[in-house]
């Protein structure tokens, strides 16, 4: 290869080209989406200050009028000495309040400590995530939904194990997948309600703050800096207890988890053998143009893959956090919470494109059970039913489950009783859903 | 070695000897533990069909009268060729229980599946674990809160990334503790309270139970099995929505690190240089008799490593929950929620031992305090406190701060601000707890 | 429930019932097991320095004659307060030793420290489940590599991204599975030869054995102590650096996630609509008598879902062995290695049952492939053959591809051009095995 | 916050701005430099075909003359449909090499798959990451060596559990640094040597290729393509063998590990009570002046919480890869390895940075372990030493390890016996260092 052969990078850095599941959403969570929320959060600093009366109104006047850049390469480069990126912005943030109004500036980062600036940040990106990832769901719950509602009189088989087991229904399915998505969203909305500001000085103990203003008014100014944010007011600082990190975390993973049952289900239907389900669109392959591969559905496992280890270092991280800022545990946070939030929107998007393109095949699934459907139901109704029903409707309901062909008015070929439970149990099922 | 050294299992089975965390209390989530669940899932279903008036009441008085009995081993190996031990289990049951009514036995497990089994045991057992480290947690926040108490106006060295930072007090670290416990613990008590019992048969669809009751009865079975167990009442069958598994796994590994947190903190403030804590009896060594090894400190961290890594193959298994029962995903639940459970019911025993035992030093804290006081406070001091307070006070304060010895009642030795907005703090941080 | 319903647990301790994976086999990684190599490291240690002259040869003969008993459960309790169980265990051995010879009592345990004991116990249970594991390995190895054999010639779909891709062979498969596993095996038997005696004393410095023996004598101590092990020498004191934990992790790990690999096939091959692989003996089902699930496939599946959580464990715990014994990490490290030893055991033993029992269904993979055989090779074949072969023969082709039924002899239905390559895939595959 | 707050974001892509710890060396593990692997993976299989005598001198010539121009966003957005970055990358490439010439575009990808490409890149990316790494290393080795020589002889606490334990040297402890960098480094070297390339085609059997060259011709192509790249020749395909995968990432991982028991021993060494470690120039502080804090220490140490879950994610991925192209599994590996190698690379850096710039503080050292020197020795001199070495001695050390103040050329102010023997051990801890 020439020297000619690299490719010029007009852009250096990196766009998550491997992660193709949050290609398209990455922008929400970003650097700079972290940078945006930085700033956000030493500004409300200000804004609080002169909220609680503390600071005059010429501050929060400079904190609107700022125009603040960052060029972030440089910040980042500058991160590295002290550790955290905090630190050289708020030398930038200074020189540029400066700018506006010189008094103000000296009000920048007043009491803070970097992990003040840097968890309120990250919990503000979470809620504003959180807030996607939900309209994501709200997307794919829509469509589940009336897969649910249009397959739920069509029979399918359930599998156990790898193996037919009994009937259930496709909309039995579908309603489960809503059921999961709906859970998971209610339990991310309800963490992301809780998400607190962070406000306690170097040493969590806001003490350069009542310095100046008092214990009393020190006390209430995190409560202040949360209103200025729309953030949770801390009960506590939490630099050490990092009970807000796990609990987005698990949220979050949990939304992974539950999209990961609903891509694993599709991969598995979408199987060329099983054919029940394939994607309105499949993805194409670089060397086999008749394939249509479920594209998001292998997306959407990959994450299912790799969020639990993400949530892993999060709770590791929470248990180490020793003294009143640790020795590493507070740093392992940050990119992992980042790469969480990343993957999780990027599943929740995908997961949407996969539910509202998914096409569920009933003819193929009723192929499917009728070829087994016999050995799916003799043996156990044969010991079960026959004292039950009598011998006659039993010889009914296995020639209809073994696919004997009857018309269907015929009245030696009902329902079968199990579609009945299925479609009753996808009607419970669907009434719950809060709002779907 | 002669073949006589092979020490002599009188019991060959395994005591969690390479795990001290959890010796004292694996009793409680031991294999016989999770049987004794298995047999009362069982037993609940027959009391169930009881209660709705679908069995006669001779099902649930030999429901009562049975006297089970289980070899283990015998159990654990059968259970391998089904690969779970519900189906040998089942098998054990209808022959004991038609020993007392040879009607009854047809009635166990009627239209059960051993999902439903397994799964509604883990919950009865994690029930009753919760319960057991909520007692557990509750003795570490008494002692916790007892020090926060004791120890709030006792200054130390607040320290950030190992360096020390500015001055706290042992009562808030204390007292930060104590949140944290009270916060794991209400957490895992919300959890808990909403573990719901698992019966949908055996695709889910409840269509063996609905064929033998209806539609509309077998629909209300799972609520009357959860009511006879204490349990939740499941909103859907969820053989494959493992919430419930991941959220008691969330809180459970919330506890360790919670308890990972203080852990660390002692074993920080133990350290032979630093001094500040020591455990009322620290562990011995083989080979060093006068070494106080903060041995529970230690075996907390451990676990606080060990439990994240569970949490995430219970959060992995629950994004792998295809069709409906999973091929391996399930399977891979069990023995890790069991061992989260003992975990994280060792750590809670262990951290209560810990903490009832752990005493804090203020002459150390304060001698440590006092090394570096002038280096902590005087820069900052300098450019902040004089504009503010004048050269005067700022001079008794940096006097104060460096250890200068002045009679406490000198008017020119005030408290340090930091100890007052500390001593705020801890109040602030003790004010909320709702019942230690 | 009365009371009598609990199950009178005759063995109180834990027989592994959750973790079917590994139950059979549980008894060779067992905290028995621990014990004994615990044991048989103290005493090799006397034997060490008998045979460098340090101690009288009665130290040796006593090492040889006393007979050890120990009491599990005592002995796990005992571990507590210490946090180990070798401190327990010194003082029972003393006594034990004692009985046979009064003097030798005063060589027990001289200038080791628990660690020395423990690291060293472990090792010598890893290389002894790692022959085990081997030996099962063969066993697998045997049955994959004569399916490769036997299955050569017969035409299979090549599956990507869950979709039919290209031909392949069901010889391939097993082929790649088997190059897989010997490949595994080799890894697994490298690492174990080097697995290294632990003996550095209470610092890692052999100060005490120093003290006793002199500078020179202590250096070589260790070596002799490895050589009466039957371990590698140990380069150096590895208390802190614990590569020799995460190798051995590293390499269990990999036998687990090969296996996982065949018994992921093996599960997507035994799907009811795919049936081109079935266990000789199918599980069963608690509820559904028709059903042979793939079982031992399933619950290897459930091993490759946890054994990378354990290696993470002891990855981490390697990255905290801090100090000269660290304060938490190096605890954290034996029940998981303990655990995956058993896991992997466990994986290796379910594995050769299920490769030998495994059944392959050439007819079926061939009427899978037929399903699809125009749309997989039409496309590609239209463009990129007919300029090379002319369109006789790929329209021989095609027609054979979609199955069109010619005689075997016939000139116009040649074997696939894909299936001759795979089939000298399947060769080349199979020619580099070492030992199959 | 108005409008104009948000920074404006000169670059839209990620930064690394959340991971300080590899910040400064980003670029080498960029998405633009896995781009510049895949292109030259697909360059490289223009030149075997040519180097074998398939393709004309033409397509070489091409490929040495095209210049490629890879925009890495739109590559990122079209790598989404199809779920990986290499089908839109082929169709770039195949344009531009056509605009050099036409007939040479038809070779570009020609039998090979998007994972043939993708593999082989990773793998280029990771033998020229891991050679900077070793550089990396080798720097923090050399620091490291001189500081074991430089303190060989300066007595030292060695801790156990977080206590002093009996004496050692800083330079035994800087040995073992030393020692674990130097086994991580050249296992890293062993594992890097064997990275293969990867070249099956669609489904793994080399067919697409053997239709045009042959049987034999297509089996040795693999070799001719990996020679082109100075890649090992693949033993076999290896698709859904992932053993390269793990073997690179276990390597990648044990040197975090190392690096983080030599960044959590400088943690510890730093604190300030402790003191016998600082960096030369310690990490500032957005509020506190006076603090030096041993930033790369925290950073590193934030990389041994995070590289284990990222290994762990790498194995479970090798155990899923079902089928000749998983559903998922594949596809985690990417944006893992990426981080991992990113992770470790400023892992090694920033541990080079540490260690080149560690001063060790011998008076610190004997002052801390005169504190408690009577402590550590005494208890355990009287029993052990009495018999042996007579009272006078005896009492002679324990003065000494008390810190009784003597001139150093008194008779009766001997070397302590431990700090002979520690410095022993440093003398042959540092014996078998290869080429540090």
């Amino acid at each position: 290869m020439s020297s000619d052969d690299r490719p010029e990078a007009a852009e250096p850095h990196d766009v998550g080209l491997l992660s193709p599941v949050s290609i398209l959403v990455a922008d929400a969570v970003s650097d700079a989406a972290v940078v945006e929320r930085m700033v956000a959060a030493e500004l409300a600093l200000l804004r609080a200050y002169v909220a609680e009366g503390h600071a005059p109104a010429s501050v929060g006047a400079a904190a609107e009028a700022v125009s603040v850049a960052i060029e972030l390469s440089a910040l980042a480069r500058d991160a590295v000495p002290g550790g955290n990126p905090v630190i050289p912005l708020v030398a930038l943030l200074r020189r540029q309040v400066a700018a506006v109004d010189d008094d103000a500036a000296g009000w920048v980062h007043r009491g803070a400590t970097s992990q003040d600036i840097l968890d309120t940040a990250l919990m503000l990106l979470c809620r504003d995530v959180a807030a996607a990832i939900e309209q994501q769901l709200a997307r794919a719950i829509a469509a589940t939904a009336a897969l649910a509602e249009r397959h739920r009189d069509d029979p399918a088989a359930a599998r156990t194990l790898t193996q037919h087991a009994v009937p259930t229904t496709l909309g039995l399915k579908a309603a489960l997948w809503t059921r999961g998505l709906v859970r998971a969203r209610a339990e991310l909305a309800r963490v992301a309600a809780t998400l607190p500001a962070q406000l306690g000085g170097a040493g969590g103990t806001l003490a350069a703050i009542a310095e100046r203003i008092g214990v009393d008014a020190a006390l209430e100014l995190p409560r202040a800096y949360a209103r200025e944010l729309g953030l949770a007011a801390p009960a506590s600082v939490w630099h050490t207890d990092r009970a807000p990190v796990t609990a987005i975390g698990a949220a979050l993973a949990g939304v992974v988890s539950t999209a990961g049952v609903l891509a694993s289900d599709v991969a598995q239907l979408a199987r060329t053998e099983v054919g029940e389900a394939s994607p309105a669109s499949g993805g194409g392959s670089s060397t086999m143009p008749q394939k249509a591969n479920p594209v998001d559905a292998v997306l959407v496992r990959s994450a299912a893959l790799r969020a639990p280890s993400l949530l892993a270092t999060l709770q590791l991280a929470a248990g180490l956090a020793v003294d009143e800022r640790p020795d590493g545990a507070w740093h392992a946070e940050w990119p992992t919470l980042q790469e969480l939030l990343r993957l999780t929107l990027g599943t929740a998007e995908r997961t949407a494109a996969l539910a509202e393109g998914l096409v569920l095949h009933p003819e193929r699934a009723r192929a499917n059970l009728d070829a087994t459907a016999g050995a799916i139901l003799s043996e156990r109704l044969a010991i079960h039913l026959t004292p039950l029903i009598g011998r006659e409707r039993f010889d009914a309901l296995v020639a209809d489950a073994a696919g004997a062909r009857c018309a269907p008015a015929s009245p030696r070929c009902p329902r079968q009783p199990n579609s009945i439970s299925t479609r009753s149990s996808t009607r419970a099922a669907t009434s719950a859903w809060p709002d779907a």
